[in-house]
């Protein structure tokens, strides 16, 4: 059965009449598993596709269909869209665009190329290499994109040609984009990197009619910044009441104070609320973070999962997971929509595997936290998150002393705290399985020193103040896991060892599989039940790009980007070679130079 | 059976205490199949291997085993070599430098990554994109390899530090390398670049143990800088006489001249002469090379194949193919090796596919054309190559006045050139079966119209001096052939349309099998036997790279890199968009940018 885009409407030639309204657009199109039609296959972020013509016996056939060199060196994260016939493709900086037309079996044809003319001067204001993991939307005939200068681009999805462009933030003051864009009703919401640069970050919406800016909510500051109402923005069960953010800063830092919302979003149309996490309080050095009394101070709402409405951008709940951070735990880590029974209950919940360590499993209504377990069993820098809701620390990570960076001072070294800056979990997202219950996560097996220092802000300069060594937990020599997890139970249910941290994010299958990259370039097949490598291939290069997959003339495609970089990337990346350099990455992914070098490529398998 | 390095004494880490004999070290280890050992296969430059475990009944089951990203962007010429479980991969401009070890089936390990440091200021005195077709060779535990630059570099093969570097030419006055680098006896021969920038070209010898020069050829100028010996050099049956260079020159024309060396070179131990060819004559506008009568003057030794004693580089004879070059019809082709019966007789030929369209059949112990024809239908600058002995134009083409860009004047656009300044073959290599005893020869099926203008000579400046555009023959869409041809006949025996240019080498294999990449990125398997297509997979990016073949652990692997670019490619490679652009290529190929985007990668095949 031959699909082609015009049944999506998509090739339509006709102007915009009418509001744009996505969800109803997005749900069908994604609902279609021959598509892969959005960068988290669903609103929901589970990853997961009703494809099986893939399954657990004849995985290990799967070769390559073709490929495409992306003409960009450096780390590609995301991964393309495909609805029909169509493939949209995105770059790292200087992020370019293709339609490609993927009718043939045998390759592609490249419809029409979009290239940017961006200042290179953004590249080095972005902290962790020139990803983009937000790749592009589709929303009728419209595809929207984040440009690493926060210019935001709507795009003939058909022809390429432009439509409208906005920017979202400067540059030179060390804003930059490649986290989320997220297209629900008639708005585009876009997130914002730079907290390792002092930038106040937000969450910003658009009108997809005509690129105007609808609303914007920051990570901190007034309340009418940060879109909460006092009243009714709730947290941990109760009303933020006023003032919930500016309290909790010592003096005007919130307005350098980081919050960035580089990771992906989620939706539930149900309650029509959208889901992301904020990251960082700028900066590194938590002493200078310090409350007017010297004492650890919240610095809301950096560290926190935000549930807002998308057509006022006003807060439903929020909660912070790493109050007055002191080891980079940034909470951006996506949410995964799903209805569990937790403690016996039927629940709508979110699942979040945060960089602190631990995974939450959140009542996506309310915020009410139900689960909270560490994923990986090297977790050392708090005992527990305190579940116990007549306690003074509910909600909150039971810090041990000895790993409190803030504790320790300016200038000391604080030794062996897991997981390292880059948590367990960075922003390689996981996949939900509804054929188990089970979540599929890319783990770090890392952890640090960090020693802080002082540092002052000059806008446009890196504003981060710490020294780091990163490296395996004691007794290991492997940085990465593959972990399948129970988020009713909190439990691990299987673990798996991986050279290095898998920084690709999973895909599950109606096939019974789930599916990953790794950073030393290997694609792999393994069992949901079990989690054992049923295939795996080597890619031209690393990968840090997310596995994803479609349907076209009848034969299921499994595709993935290779092209190393990205925070663990680094080192080959940008050329660093010092242990320390790339806050201590350098040194802890060291061993990926004696497997793989630059170059992105897409690669896409099928069965003979 | 698991074949080391080592077997072949690469890995012994003595010191080098006598001159080192390439000769043995480099036949031993070409003709053990397992390895491709050098650039070409081996010295007589057949591109053929006898493995055959990939054969004409099995090839379509090939599926890629894995890639290596090089981390480099632009146009991938040459392949890299392999001796046992190690293979050295070498890049475009910076030219960087790999050791991987090959001997894990799912993938290979990087040894060790040599990243010379080069000024980027070289890039744009390359005329054809920043390719490196000579790639790396290897004798003893040395190996080595030119830079674009023209350093010369040999590197401990093992660990890949430097034994020595020297400087073969000057960037800034245009000298570049690109091509063929030679070990033979105890020295390496290099060619040079730089006829698009008046740059008087040689060949150089270096000695293997310290890298001191021992001698240079120039193309053209006085006897002893051209290394002919005016007594014993035979050209056309007869000694070259004093000054055979000098007195085709008008004055000093020759000191800015040309004539480069940028193809690769075959060696014959039994004769102990190497063959190579050199390239236009500076500029390429013919008024201003007119003769002290305003008519034709040929130009010696420009557009020549040369014999010569690597020992002492003497020429033992030269051929000019076009004399008083008007087209850009550089000599530089490859020449193979062959012991082929001619007219009857058993004859030690070699078989050159010239730029101007005719396929040369030489006698390579004397330089005695027996055979030239041409290989592509549309040829229509000239009727034919006089052999006949007592003729005044013997061994000369007979140029159609029409067709003449030098009687049609500068400032006249000379209109429907057949073929096109890139000739019906480029620098892409062709393969010789001794299977079939035919030649597999990669077309470029292509015209020009070809309009001079007067053009002054600064250093290291473009000294070109014409306009072009080029385009398919009349009636046909297509701008490649892929072509099998009998040397000792002269004749076409199979032709097969090719979508773009064949700008890739082929390789052929007791398999029966003919492999070659293609500029739109496939990789495609031929039968031998009449050249019908048995598999074809595509490849990231489009190739022009010449497919190569080894054996690792029992297991045939074929391998070719992709990349787009070269003069085809230099359109997409430097971002060109003028179809007058890229002395015309960049019209003619204007198509691949529907077909494919930037990126190096090598890719091996195996069976399952
Ligand atoms: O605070 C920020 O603004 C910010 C931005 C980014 C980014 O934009 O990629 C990363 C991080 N932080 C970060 O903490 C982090 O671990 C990280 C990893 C990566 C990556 O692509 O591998 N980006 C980022
Ligand atoms: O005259 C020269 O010095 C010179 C150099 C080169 C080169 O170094 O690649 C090419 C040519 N000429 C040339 O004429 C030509 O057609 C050509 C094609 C290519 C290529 O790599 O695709 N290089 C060159």
């Amino acid at each position: 059965m031959r699909r082609s885009a015009l049944a999506y409407g998509l090739l339509a030639s006709v102007a915009l009449t009418s509001p744009v309204m996505a969800n109803d657009d997005v749900k069908k199109a994604s609902a279609d598993p021959n598509n892969w039609a959005m960068q988290s296959g669903s609103y929901n972020n589970w990853r997961y596709s009703e494809l099986d013509q893939v399954n657990k016996s004849n995985v290990k056939d799967l070769r390559v269909a073709w490929q495409f060199s992306t003409g960009v060196l450096r780390g590609h994260e995301g991964s393309p869209i495909v609805i029909g016939d169509r493939m949209w493709l995105h770059t790292p900086f200087p992020n370019n665009v293709f339609q490609l037309d993927i009718s043939d079996p045998v390759g592609p044809k490249i419809v029409w190329k979009y290239t940017p003319k961006q200042d290179p001067s953004v590249i080095p204001v972005m902290c962790c290499d020139t990803v983009n993991r937000g790749g592009v939307n589709i929303v009728g005939d419209t595809l929207i994109f984040g440009q690493a200068d926060t210019t935001l681009v709507a795009l003939d999805a058909n022809t390429g040609k432009e439509k409208w462009k906005t920017v979202n933030g400067d540059p030179k003051k060390g804003e930059t984009h490649t986290g989320f864009t997220l297209v629900v009703g008639d708005k585009v919401i876009m997130g914002t990197s730079g907290a390792e640069f002092g930038v106040r970050c937000h969450v910003t919406a658009y009108n997809i009619a005509d690129g105007t800016r609808a609303w914007r909510a920051y990570s901190m500051g007034p309340d009418e910044d940060i879109l909460v109402d006092p009243e009714k923005t709730l947290s941990l069960g109760k009303p933020v009441g006023k003032d919930s953010s500016l309290k909790t800063w010592t003096g005007d830092q919130w307005k350098i104070g980081g919050g960035s919302t580089w990771g992906y979003a989620s939706y539930d149309p149900d309650a029509n609320l959208f889901y992301y996490g904020t990251g960082n309080p700028s900066t590194w050095n938590p002493a200078q973070r310090a409350g007017p009394d010297g004492k650890q101070i919240d610095q809301k709402w950096s560290m926190t999962i935000f549930a807002r409405n998308p057509d006022t951008g006003v807060a439903a709940w929020a909660y912070q997971m790493t109050p007055f951070d002191e080891w980079d735990y940034d909470g951006i880590n996506e949410n995964v929509l799903v209805d569990l029974k937790v403690g016996g209950e039927d629940r709508k919940v979110l699942v979040h595997f945060d960089r602190n360590g631990f995974a939450y499993t959140i009542d996506r209504l309310n915020g009410e936290v139900l689960v909270a377990q560490p994923y990986d069993e090297d977790l050392n820098w708090a005992t527990h998150v305190d579940l116990d809701k007549d306690s003074a620390t509910y909600g909150r990570p039971i810090v041990v002393a000895s790993k409190s960076t803030f504790l320790n001072g300016p200038d000391v070294n604080s030794k062996y705290v897991c997981p390292a800056a880059l948590g367990f979990k960075d922003q390689q997202p996981v996949s939900y399985s509804p054929l188990t219950g089970l979540f599929y996560v890319p783990v770090n097996n890392v952890c640090m020193d960090y020693e802080p220092f002082q540092v002052s802000y000059t806008p446009g300069q890196p504003y981060v103040g710490a020294t780091l060594s990163m490296f395996p937990p004691e007794g290991k020599t492997n940085t990465g896991h593959f972990t399948i997890w129970d988020a009713a139970e909190g439990k691990i249910v299987h673990q798996h060892d991986e050279p290095f941290s898998v920084w690709s994010g999973v895909l599950t299958t109606a096939g019974g599989l789930a599916f990953h990259g790794t950073l030393d370039g290997y694609f792999k097949a393994r069992d949901q039940e079990g989690g054992a490598e049923l295939f795996k291939h080597r890619l031209p290069s690393g990968s840090i790009g997310n596995a994803f997959t479609y349907s076209q003339g009848g034969k299921q495609y499994v595709g993935i980007f290779s092209g190393v970089g990205g925070w663990a990337g680094i080192g080959l990346a940008a050329g660093l070679d010092k242990p320390t350099d790339g806050l201590g990455a350098v040194g802890n992914y060291a061993g990926l130079k004696s497997y793989t070098d630059l170059g992105g490529t897409l690669t896409v398998y099928a069965l003979p």
